[in-house]
């Protein structure tokens, strides 16, 4: 499962920057009716912006993801960007050819303005007075980075889950300023399925004495609740088939089960790791708003009055629509509706249904097929538009 | 989905009785190595045990259920038991022929002994002194009650879920003493999944500060924790079709999103209320040593020494097994494994696979096909007893 082929060297050193706006007025107008102001947002690049501006990608990140898609901090960092194996020189988002740009999303926790930043009305955190934001602030927040940046036109946005919605929001919403749009692992509207999940994560955290209606920052934070909501998400990533393969029920340090609530199978341990160090990097405040924007994300709602083809109706971008067969949490007929509606709509599709055990998480992990798509199709649509190519 | 069908009347009034083993000395000697001394079980009886004592059958019922399986308490009850639809006179569990049994398993917190009970060291409630239990410690006492009542052979042994599981136990680990046993939407064996969602609901348990490590009995319970725990249960057993059909992106009481966290979906109102209506009557350590015991139960490794096959070789009984299409907690290939294992045995095995879009529930719902084939199957096992039937 780990295979990590080699794709080539790493992009190397690359440095958080910030983007702010609205520190004097004219913030961002969001989806709920409230103005957000100041608005800082975190993002990296790598690669160089071409002379006529064209080879910008914009790489949108998951739920909890950040700006650090590729490279490492700093020479001894021990790991670097979550999408390394993806991006950077000779890899698939070619850093010697694209310019790639990769900002944390508002409400997030990463350096963007989020319910940890400083409420301006207040002098301290935001906590729960932070607005709910939604997926379509976080892309007009975007697109004010891309404008700062002073890029026109994207030659490609793409993103996996979260991220993928945020693609889609960007071909809809921008349609003039997307070339290609390269949804993973995604769906239009969240299911009854995918909202309970999130709301159970969301009660855990609630449930926690600790988040004191958001207001922790000053005193101990709500881990166990945070804990508990990452392994709700957990097991939503991975798939019934990759958690058998991964630990079936072996057991955790012992031979025979214990009689007792210590973790007995690995799979226990697992989790319960991934939960505690999930509460090292991530504030409880953040989940809360970032499920809740997954869950409000609606595109037919919001850009076709109900209609997913009159939705992708406004889109002029070229499609790459991959979903993986044991992604459970946006399974493949998600992905097929949004083709069906893009086809409708006369649009260049590509759809790829990628052959995969290991659940949702797939368009994380190493995959030669879905490199080899994306490489291509990336390929393709900077030869289209600097002429060397075929036609799609 | 609802479409009460009527079966005929109910069984009518029913009395929750006691029977204690062990107040004396001579408890039970749990798979843990410990004992369990005094026990009790809750149980529930119907219909009329026939003079040769040839016509009993043992319900066994699911994860937080009890031995009301059938009838009323009072006569102005407002909810027959949980299984009234299939257990009454003219019904398929026909208790104008058979003789019905019901018992709340121990661990529980409906009546037998379990976490809530007195710890005669002590005088106080076991809390989480008492010890962890199995599945074969609950056949085991459920085979005392059997004994008790005078009944050696069982016509029949069926339930669903944990219940199915108690079903498999019976039949392996008392060979003579089950006709047919009916296994329902369950497994040999907890797969990693189902055992990740059963540690996060404990986890979300063992969050709430009022747990106490068990011991909340004198002050509040963790209602908080077990409220969550019940949610992250209740999304297992329906299924994504279910929860599309039944909620889609519904919205509770408004017209429009409320950009704020309360319940702005249906089916986080329905979660919400779900989890808090478990709290009323459901015990927090209860859950915790349940979904344990749920976790533990391995056939092959308990009977077979890691060989399924192995393990029905015990098993003289013959079966009807049923899985639902839609059952993603145990799905139809779990049953299939098991039904594959009893046929190599050259035991006498039916297997339907139902289709339902209801998820892991649908064995507690109406179903047609599920009561048709539950009467035919246990209609042939008893005609064959009395030789009015034909032989399978």
């Amino acid at each position: 499962m780990e295979a990590n082929l080699d794709l080539g060297p790493s992009v190397g050193q690359v440095e958080k920057r910030y983007f702010t706006f609205g520190d004097e007025g004219g913030g961002l107008k969001l989806d709920c009716g409230r103005e957000l102001a100041p608005v800082t947002l975190a993002y990296e690049t790598c690669g160089e912006l071409s002379a006529d501006r064209s080879n910008a990608i914009l790489v949108c990140h998951a739920l909890t993801g950040d700006s650090h898609a590729a490279g490492y901090y700093h020479p001894d960092d021990p790991k670097p960007g979550w999408w390394d194996r993806m991006v950077g020189p000779g890899k698939p988002v070619d850093t010697n050819k694209y310019f790639v740009i990769c900002s944390n999303v508002i409400g997030g926790c990463m350096g963007s303005t989020g319910p940890m930043s400083e409420n301006p009305a207040t002098g301290k955190p935001y906590g729960a007075a932070f607005p709910v934001v939604t997926i379509g602030d976080m892309v007009r927040c975007q697109r004010r980075l891309v404008d700062h940046l002073g890029i026109d036109t994207l030659l490609a946005v793409v993103g996996g889950s979260v991220g993928g919605m945020q693609v889609l929001e960007w071909a809809v919403r921008y349609p003039g300023r997307v070339r290609a749009a390269i949804p993973l692992a995604t769906t239009t509207k969240h299911s009854a399925q995918a909202i309970a999940f999130n709301e159970v994560a969301r009660q855990a955290i609630m449930a926690d004495p600790k988040w004191n209606h958001g207001d922790y920052y000053d005193a101990g934070r709500p881990e166990h609740g945070l804990a508990v909501a990452r392994m709700v998400g957990h097991i939503t990533y991975l798939s019934d088939e990759s958690m058998r393969q991964k630990f079936d029920r072996r057991l955790q340090d012992r031979c025979e089960l214990s009689f007792d609530f210590e973790a007995d199978f690995q799979v226990e341990s697992y989790l319960r790791y991934q939960g505690n160090k999930f509460v090292d990097r991530f504030d409880a405040n953040s989940f809360l708003y970032l499920t809740k924007a997954a869950d409000y994300f609606n595109l037919e709602n919001r850009h076709g009055d109900g209609s997913l083809v009159a939705a992708f109706s406004r889109s002029k971008s070229r499609y790459l629509v991959v979903s993986f067969t044991s992604d459970w949490l946006y399974p493949t007929y998600q992905s097929r509706t949004m083709v069906k509606a893009m086809k409708k709509n006369g649009l260049d599709v590509s759809f790829c249904e990628i052959e995969a055990p290991w659940g949702h998480d797939a368009f994380l992990l190493p995959n030669e097929r879905l490199e080899a798509l994306l490489r291509g199709f990336l390929d393709r649509a900077h030869a289209d538009l600097t002429g060397g190519g075929h036609a799609f």
